[in-house]
C-alpha cells in the first residue's frame, strides 16, 4: 500500500426533501452573497430553483444566476462566469445540477482567484492555491463532482478536455443530496450516469499496487451493490430506495474511498474525453463504448485485475485460465451494460458510423504524452487497437 | 434508507515515515499550545514520544503532558486533564496512542468548555456545544476512534462505561497514521483491535433497515478483508501491507462508511461493556465473547442478516433454511476467532470461571432500559440468554 493522504470535508445532507436545507447550510458555511450556477431548464420547470430560491431569501442571502451550463462543460461558460463573479464578489457558488454545473463551478471558484487564465490550471501551467467555497445540491447521480476535489472542462478553441484534481480545495463544503430529485431524469441519463460511476470505480481497481485488499474489496462492493440496484431502477424507474443507493453510490465511488493507498488508472477516462470532446456525446454513453474495449485489451495484455474482477462480481467461474477469464468478464460487462443499461456499446450504437480515430488518438498522445502509464503502459498503437475494438 | 448526514472532515496522513509531519500538521490546523495524552511507558520505549516532542520542538509550540491513560479509560483521568487543561489553555490536544487515549482526549476537549461534569455528556444530561480540536498519532488500530465522533469513558464511582456520539464536533482534525509503529504490538492487542473493528462493522451490518444494498456490500467488503488480512498478519506479524490494511480498516470500519442511512444495532458493545467495566478485560477480548453468542441468539429471533453475513462473507452455503445457515454462520465466526485470532470465545478462556451474570444484567439495563431496541428487541431475560451462551 502506498502512502496517502485523504481529506474529505464535504458535509453530505441526503434523503427525501433536504433541499430545503439549503439556505441553512449556505449560512453554516459563512455565505453571505450566492453566485447560483445551473443548467437549463429542467430545475426551472421541476419548480427546483423556485425552492431553492425560496430557502436562499429566507436566509436573507443575496444571489445572482449563471445559467445554461451544458453536457460536456465549456471554458466560454467559465469565463462567463469568473466575469460575472470578479462583479458580483460572491463568498460562496452554488451548483444546481449534476457533474457539468459542479465542474463549471469548481472552475469558476478557482479561476477567480488567478490573474491568468484558468485554463492554465487544467493543462499544468500553474497550480491554484484558494478558490471560492462551492456548495451542491446535486439532481444527477454520476460524475460524483459533488464529493469530489476534480472537475473536467472542455476547451472549445483546442477540444482538448482535460481534468484538475486538488482534493484539499476542490471538495464541496456541503452537498445536498435529494434522491427524490432524481425521480424524473430520463431513462438515458439514468444509465449513462450509472456507467460514469462504474467506470469511476473501475479506473481506481485496475492498479498494480500489490495488497491493497480493503481497496479491492470496497471496490468489489460497490460494483456489486451499483449492479443489483441498476437492474431494479431500470425496471421501476419511480423507486426511491433504488434511487438513493445509486446516488449515493455516485459520489463514493469518486471520493477516493476506493483508491487510497494505490495507483490508479485514468487511462480509458482520457480516450472517453477524446469522443466527447469530438463528437459531443454524453461522457457515460462513451464510457459504455470504450470501457469493454479497453478490458479486452487488458484480458490480453494485463488480465489479473480483470480475472478478479469476473470472479468476484461477474461469476465467472474460476477456469484457472487468467486470460480466458478476464476476457469473459470483459465480454459479460460489454453485455450487462447493453442488456440491463441499454447503453452502446461500440461507436456505431453511439451514432458515430465513422469515427475518426486517427484524430482521437493524436490529440489523445498530444495531452498525455507518447506513452500512457497505468495499469498497462499504452502507446498509440495499442490506444488505436483499444478504439478499433469499440468499432 | 433513512435520510442522513455525513460529515468527516479528519485529515488522515497515512504511511510510513508520516509521524514526522507532526509539528506541521498540529500549525495547519492553527494550534498554538498543545496539550498531549498517551498512555504508559511502550511510546517511550519505542521512541515515538521523543520523535514526536522533536517535531513540535522544532515548530516552535510549547507542550504540556497528560499521561498514564489506562485501557478502558476512565472518568479520574480526564478530570486530571481537564484540570491541567484550564490552567495550560491549549488550543489543540494531541493523543498519541489507541482509542484510549483519544478517547480520553476527546472527553477532556469537551469538558474543558463545560461549567458542569463531563460525564453529564455520557448520561446524556447535557450536550456538548464546543469543543477543544484534537489531533492524534495513532499507534493501536482497534477503536476507529481517530476518525470517528465517539468516545466511550468508564465511571470509577458507579462502573458505567458509557459512550458519547457527537460526529459535528468530535472527530479529529487530523489523524496520522503510520502501519510500521504497530510492528511491535502483541499478538494480543493487534487481536483484540482486529475484534474491536469487526464488531463495529457488524453492529452496522445488523439492522433491519431494508435497501441499503451499498451499506451491505461495503460492510461485507470490509469483513472479507479484515479476514484474508489477519490470516497474513496472524502468520508474520512483520507484513507491513497487512498491518496496513489493517490500519485503515480500523478507521472506516467505524466512521460510518458502512452505516449511512440505517439504524444500526450496537447493543453487543453495551453488554461488553459491562464485562469490561467490571472485570477490566481488554474490550475486543470481551467482544470475541459476546459477539458469538448474540449471533446465536439472533440466528433464532432474527436470522435474515445473519444468514445473508453467513452466505456472503463467510461461506456457508445457501440451505434454504434461514435459522439454519445462520447459525451456521455464528458458529463459523466464533471458530474463525478463536482458530485465526486466538481469542476466547467464551468468560472461561476470557479467564472469568464465575462471571456474576445477574449483577452486569441489572446494570446493563439500568443503563439502557428495559428493553433495548435494536436489530432484536432486548429484554432482561433476552440478555441474559445471551450472557449465558456465552459461558
Amino acid at each position: 500500500m502506498n502512502n496517502f493522504t485523504f481529506y474529505s470535508p464535504t458535509e453530505f445532507v441526503f434523503g427525501r426533501g433536504t433541499e430545503q436545507q439549503v439556505g441553512d447550510m449556505c449560512l453554516k458555511y459563512g455565505a453571505q452573497r450566492i453566485m447560483i450556477v445551473y443548467g437549463g431548464g429542467s430545475i426551472i420547470k421541476s419548480g427546483l430553483l423556485d425552492k431553492v430560491s425560496a430557502s436562499l431569501d429566507a436566509a436573507g442571502l443575496p444571489i445572482i444566476e449563471l445559467k445554461g451550463v451544458q453536457p460536456n462543460p465549456i471554458d466560454t461558460k467559465v469565463y462567463e462566469g469568473i466575469t460575472l463573479a470578479k462583479a458580483f464578489k460572491p463568498n460562496l457558488i452554488l451548483a444546481i445540477g449534476g457533474g457539468s454545473v459542479i465542474d463549471t463551478a469548481k472552475a469558476i471558484a478557482v479561476g477567480y482567484y488567478y490573474e491568468g487564465d484558468f485554463w492554465d490550471f487544467y493543462i499544468g501551467k500553474a497550480k491554484p492555491q484558494q478558490a471560492i467555497p462551492v456548495g451542491v445540491v446535486l439532481t444527477i447521480p454520476a460524475a460524483g463532482s459533488e464529493g469530489s476535489g476534480n472537475t473536467v472542462i472542455t476547451n472549445t478553441t483546442t477540444h482538448v478536455k482535460a481534468g484538475l484534481r486538488q482534493p484539499m480545495i476542490l471538495r464541496p463544503k456541503f452537498a445536498i443530496m435529494n434522491p427524490e430529485l432524481t425521480m424524473t431524469l430520463p431513462a438515458w441519463q439514468t444509465a449513462s450516469g450509472i456507467t460514469d460511476m462504474m467506470a469511476h470505480i473501475l479506473e481506481r481497481y485496475l492498479s498494480n499496487t500489490t495488497d491493497v485488499q480493503i481497496g479491492d474489496r470496497l471496490a468489489e462492493g460497490m460494483l456489486m451493490a451499483i449492479m443489483e440496484t441498476s437492474e431494479k431502477l431500470m425496471a421501476n424507474p419511480n423507486d426511491y430506495e433504488a434511487r438513493a443507493n445509486i446516488m449515493w453510490c455516485g459520489t463514493i465511488a469518486h471520493n477516493d474511498t476506493c483508491s487510497l493507498g494505490r495507483q490508479e488508472d485514468w487511462n480509458s477516462h482520457a480516450m472517453e474525453h477524446e469522443i466527447s470532446a469530438e463528437y459531443d456525446v454524453t461522457h457515460g454513453a462513451g464510457l459504455a463504448v470504450i470501457f469493454p474495449a479497453f478490458l479486452q485489451y487488458a484480458s490480453e495484455h494485463n488480465p489479473h485485475k480483470v480475472a478478479q474482477l469476473a470472479h468476484r462480481v461477474l461469476g465467472i467461474a474460476d477456469s484457472g485460465n487468467v486470460k480466458e477469464d478476464a476476457l469473459k468478464g470483459a465480454l459479460k460487462l460489454k453485455e450487462w451494460l447493453h442488456n440491463t443499461l441499454n447503453m452502446p456499446v461500440n461507436f456505431k450504437q453511439l451514432g458515430i458510423e465513422n469515427p475518426d480515430l486517427e484524430l482521437m488518438n493524436t490529440r489523445l498522445h498530444r495531452l498525455k504524452g507518447e506513452i500512457m502509464q497505468g495499469y498497462m503502459p499504452l502507446d498509440a498503437q495499442a490506444t488505436m487497437e483499444i478504439y478499433r475494438l469499440a468499432l
